[in-house]
């Protein structure tokens, strides 16, 4: 566990934007995952970890400090795994990423899974220098969820709908949880997956690979 | 039925480009639908014209001769609807397009839908000046439908997957399908929605409302 001291938050935007240029230069796709806790982070990454992990290197941030379980199951699945803690419980800091980044190191080419900690409101305003943001919601909570977390939504590049595996067994309307978020950022990318069953995930692999691909391009431009 | 003689190919930009500024400057969200046969693009414009109606101006042009059909269906659902020939069967063009504003004329701050004809490959290729270009396909089609096509999915801003009330009677892993999308076009938006049922179209409904919304903004400024 490293645990990294309170700075100003007048300090984040410059750490974010050092953490944005280290991961530009190295090509490293970072993805930060924001969510309710309970919306299945934690199975998704390791998902993604086991299915993804040939194709290229990956490495994940751990957040959570409330169950050590997340570590052994994302290490158990192939990634190399820096749990961190912000101090308060709070989300993610540029500086607790930027700690992360040192202990693993990065791996040129490669993905970070960063699993944010904390609610929707708090996350949203914490920019870590990430290369995109997800935002996952489950169809376990109400199909009006987007309207309650405009700020993480509106920031956002994909919302994952989580738990489709459920649907048959619950009152969720889908297209009407998709139209709340829709209405909050028009330009928001949507899949619905099941982390549990893999279903659907194949897209999510796909929007992961195209990034993955364009931040090795880029850092072979800028090298 | 609006008949339209043959321009050559390199007037087709310029009309686009008068296109695009006519459309900006009345307020007009232009949505070009382009899909193989049989995607159900007529039912889709049906419900979506029933369903929205009432909320601004809708307008149709159609571009399909093949049933006279479609034109009476669409103005029952409410719409001035012209129907355009490109005079060979094909995709149509700026200059039908043209013509059918015309004809219309148009509304002021309300949605032009246009029924594309021809198939992916012929349609991608043409540029009407649209505000916005949507591929539909259908469940029934197969699942790698995207790699064949993949000029309609990169300059597409939406891909609605329809007919997903079939998908219990089929063989079809809609996570597969997107996927191929999404490795040609990695910023595509996608839906999953029934125009027979109604399933997921609210979602849709948000995507256009919230560009109606800019278009009328954007005509505002310009005035």
């Amino acid at each position: 566990v490293i645990r990294v001291g309170s700075n100003p938050l007048a300090d984040n935007a410059d750490q974010a934007q050092d953490n944005r240029a280290r991961l530009a230069a190295s090509g490293t796709l970072a993805v930060n995952l924001m969510s309710l806790p309970g919306a299945g982070k934690t199975t998704l990454l390791c998902r993604t970890i086991a299915d993804l992990g040939r194709r290229f290197p990956i490495a994940a941030v751990v957040g959570d400090l409330q169950t050590d379980d997340d570590v052994e199951r994302l290490q158990s699945a192939g990634a190399r795994t820096a749990q961190v803690d912000s101090g308060k419980g709070g989300p993610l800091t540029a500086a607790t990423l930027k700690a992360a980044i040192d202990a693993l190191p990065l791996a040129p080419g490669g993905l970070l899974l960063i699993e944010n900690v904390g609610d929707l409101v708090a996350t949203a305003g914490v920019d870590l220098g990430e290369t995109v943001k997800v935002v996952v919601l489950s169809t376990t909570e109400g199909e009006d969820k987007p309207r309650k977390y405009p700020d993480a939504l509106a920031v956002a590049d994909l919302l994952l709908l989580n738990k489709s595996d459920l649907l048959p067994h619950l009152e969720f309307d889908v297209g009407r949880c998709l139209a709340a978020a829709l209405r909050v950022n028009p330009h928001l990318q949507t899949l619905v997956v099941s982390a549990e069953t893999g279903d659907g995930m194949a897209a999510f692999y796909a929007w992961i690979e195209a990034r993955v691909g364009f931040a090795r391009s880029q850092a072979v431009t800028q090298g």
